[in-house]
């Protein structure tokens, strides 16, 4: 596309991120008028601080993936724009689930429910954002250095784990929203390790990579 | 003007956006305090869910537009400022017209009739800004290559497309309010095509180009 | 300062500015649950939208002076960071003296006032931080280029002029509050225009000049 | 981490601490409705307005010192950005402890020392990760140039003094929370002169140091 840097993607994207990330703090008010001590406020709101704390690192590992991502990207088309508005979609509409997911887990029953699958939802519409931005950027060739196929077709499958485990994690909010809850930050740690989005691709930026040994 | 970088005026631009798009959420909000079941809540306040997303991609759009509009800038001249300021105006306010349009499309009648209006102008607005900094940059020459006459008029005409479409879309938002919410998401499906805001014009970064063939 | 670079100071007013301009728009709400229709509910809060559009422009002017400013200069001190801050304290509190101005506009009367002195206080440390940061630029050598101290010091003066004409401007405001916005709208005219902060000083970034004729 | 590059944690950052520097502005708020004339209002609520502005400086210098810390590194791995998303983390939460502190300073009593202890967590949580950040950075050799040991350590040290003023300032805040402010605001102008975080440090991107005598 004449004119599309890669760099103006990444700005916008991380402006959208940024945004997102910080007015999950809108959702946490306590005020004398409330009822009860502050201590108690505190205390009877424990799943809006559990969801800010994990929808904070949620938010916090797309972007690091992002970054990773778009960091073997050596030209962007318009398709690739298209997925990564889908990706933004997902994490400027996280903040909403979170907070109805903090709200209803407090009522539980069938409400409790749905707002886990609510929730559950939008994490899997960034997992398939994110597995078709790799696939796109393997299949159109938008890399820094082309990828061998069966290299390429690991990738994909590697990153679109989170397809599968973001169905599996919801079903278990339906048991358990606190073991849910843990399980979502364990999928972020996961992910802050899954640190090389294609194995044994080169970095071409130079500037900032660890020494391969 | 001294010291006026392209750069500057991309990263405010993408600033604002980026804010905006986000801010969208805001307007999406549900408790327990409210009438009747989750399910229920969603499905009375559809229209505000719709909204949400037409005016996300609409927004998404504007930026993608921007960015390849900025692509074919060297540099920039205060009335080019101007003219941005007036297209970010139209992304700011859109959020609010947005909230009105979610709002008044339940209540209907005279009310829902000017809630279209209103979404519609703003969009006119943007159009507006859009045609004008298009046909600056191309008469007091800011691109990286001189135009030809003939093909920068036809730019302008074609890019202006949008200040007629706009009040048609609104016409029919009289008659169906969801039939123009559809047209809306295809306006920007025809938008995100609109690849080349200049035919021919080559592209000057070198480093995003789609090869030519 | 070792590490300090232009283009971060710049980066974080382009983020602090962009944010609250789009803040603004969360001034404007207008509900069903309101008294009366949409236009009667639009019609009976006009102040709100013209201390939106005035103070959008307010805020897209300090974005052009501060871009112009900083276009100057080749290093940072910091000084120039806690004056830099100052005036980022005077963006973000606009959105709430608009706010109040709005609001108080419709009360009048003493509260009326005293809403148009705190909005003429917050432009007055706007402007104070902006002759601040361009007095220190030419007197700590911070420019790219020196400047004459005769000329140095006429850039000061003439970029302070904002000190005398917000005082001015608010006992205007005392008197007929519409009036004080259209001057407003006038000073903002004045400083897009106003687009050499130092008279004859050449523009080291040459990518983005006008051509001197 | 193949991909990372500085530039773009550095953009992420100044995104997110932008947002939450001018979210601030949304806990000041005042209507015609609300109790007594708009000077009464805004006298009865002084706490707002001190912690509104002791807050932006604080996020202001923690600003400021990201920048100078950042400035030293060559290159990032993923335990920096872990350690980037805990002091983002402060961040995003400063403008909820700041509510919380304003409002209930104004009670008082256990809810009032209990709003200083959680205000004072989150300087805490920052302190914490500056340290972790700047610790990490010396031991995994990710600065342009590497540090003798006796010097990094001392910069480790003097950069974790906020670590043990924050717990002796809270306590002060449960004895007079004025004094309190008056001590942040201090902490703010310490680390404001506080301007080189590895002393000798050579200054790796030229463009923005001042002369070194």
């Amino acid at each position: 596309m004449p004119g599309m840097s890669r760099g103006r993607v990444e700005a916008f994207s991380d402006g959208v991120i940024a945004v997102a990330i910080t007015l999950l703090v809108l959702d946490l008010h306590i005020s004398p008028e409330g009822k009860g001590s502050l201590a108690h406020q505190i205390g009877s709101s424990w799943p809006t601080y559990a969801s800010y704390l994990v929808t904070f690192f949620v938010i916090g590992v797309i972007w690091v993936n992002h970054h990773a991502l778009f960091g073997l990207v050596a030209r962007v088309d318009r398709l690739l724009l298209f997925y990564n508005l889908l990706l933004l979609l997902s994490v400027t509409t996280l903040p909403f689930t979170t907070s109805v997911l903090a709200d209803y887990l407090r009522v539980g029953g069938g409400d409790g429910r749905l707002a886990v699958v609510l929730y559950g939802a939008v994490n899997e519409l960034m997992a398939l954002a994110f597995a078709l931005i790799l696939s796109h950027m393997i299949k159109a060739d938008l890399l820094h250095e082309p990828v061998p196929r069966a290299q390429g077709r690991a990738a994909v499958r590697r990153f679109g784990l989170g397809l599968f485990v973001y169905p599996l994690v919801t079903i278990v909010g339906f048991i358990s929203p606190p073991v849910m809850l843990v399980l979502y930050a364990l999928t972020t740690v996961y992910y802050i390790h899954e640190q090389t989005p294609i194995l044994g691709q080169p970095n071409p930026s130079g500037d900032s990579v660890n020494s391969p040994d």
